[in-house]
């Protein structure tokens, strides 16, 4: 069987898990206590981090880019990269903004500060962190409310992983209640096409320990 | 011709212009100074950095991730990525480990809290973040000695993005005179191989004003 190591809230676990369920490949999820620093996960992965793939035949990837890529190049009959270089590179870009640029700017100044920050023993929430994280999502609902007023996806025609990174972020952000979206009905509309997605299903039943998400999250009419 | 927007020390610009250089591929070379935020860079990149990618066709492409992919996909007789699935995830892996564990834990604490925050108007340098990348990076030395003891390149068998992603950022770090050498024989004798090679020379004539490099940047046989 198929392993995935995640975390509920981390976005680039969630990113991995979509594109598998998009190419209609199984498997089992496995969360990771990556903070316990297991020898055996680390043998996965010396990098310590969510998500890792273990192949049915023990193949094991580590990086949620490397792994992503991997699936499309070894599974390609439903592509989620684009189909050709120019395509490719416009989706690529995309992923990068969201795992870099939103992950800078909004996730970790949120997600990390509110979730992982007790799980590392790392203290409190920083306030300011907190009040930049949200004044920052502001400009990104902006861009992919421009970018889907001129396509009918993130990266153009096709649903792709610009759309699977750029939920997978705000899928987290939405699971701790902070996703402005009554600001933002053009990236509302975005998001509700990407949640109603028979892949977006198991996120929404995802669940942290003393942090229960708040009503709207699992709602696809929200 | 072929333009490449960079900043000397960006080591994500080095990235692309080894890529380039290993291929065989000209280009024209322009500094842009992106904390100026010019309208017509912020139409080739919204995200407002470098590198960018300007084909001779006018075509442009953002994000070093994006730019390398789209360029071993489209100049594919010196493949730098890798030749299987396995191998390719493994390339891409180490480029994100440099792209972003190295990135986060020694380039933005030394290159970042040097150079950068002075042409950003951000203020000094705090010493506590220098102390720390100079304390991170004998981890990643090790981590490359480790991988070079195992294997004739960082991915494998082949010269390939990890080495000129990892080389990228050591050789910005290296401009500062921070990297610890004496202490890593097996990282330097690593390096001085990448070093050695035709596409480095280019980045040994770098040079950010008022900043000269140590002298044995520029040493072949340092």
């Amino acid at each position: 069987m198929r392993v995935v190591y995640h975390l509920p809230l981390s976005p680039f676990s969630r990113k991995v898990r979509l594109a598998l369920k998009e190419k209609g490949l199984d498997f089992e999820l496995r969360a990771e206590r990556v903070w316990d620093r297991r020898p055996e996960f680390l043998h996965l992965n010396p990098a310590g981090q969510v998500p890792v793939l273990v192949e049915p035949d023990g193949k094991f990837f580590a990086d949620s880019w490397a792994i992503v890529e991997y699936l499309d190049e070894t599974y390609p009959d439903r592509r989620l990269i684009g189909f050709d270089p120019v395509s490719r590179a416009e989706t690529r870009r995309l992923i990068a903004w969201f795992d870099q640029k939103f992950y800078a700017e909004v996730t970790l100044n949120l997600v990390f500060e509110k979730v992982m920050k007790r799980f590392f023993g790392l203290g409190n929430p920083d306030s300011t962190a907190i009040r930049v994280g949200k004044h920052n999502i502001n400009a990104h609902l902006a861009y992919i409310a421009d970018l889907s007023e001129r396509r009918r996806w993130l990266a153009g025609d096709d649903f792709s992983l610009a759309d699977i990174t750029a939920a997978s972020h705000l899928s987290c952000i939405d699971y701790l209640g902070d996703v402005p979206w009554d600001a933002h009905p053009r990236a509302k509309d975005w998001y509700v096409r990407v949640k109603s997605r028979p892949s977006f299903r198991p996120l929404l039943g995802d669940h942290v320990a003393g942090m229960p998400p708040p009503p709207h999250y699992a709602d696809l009419d929200f």
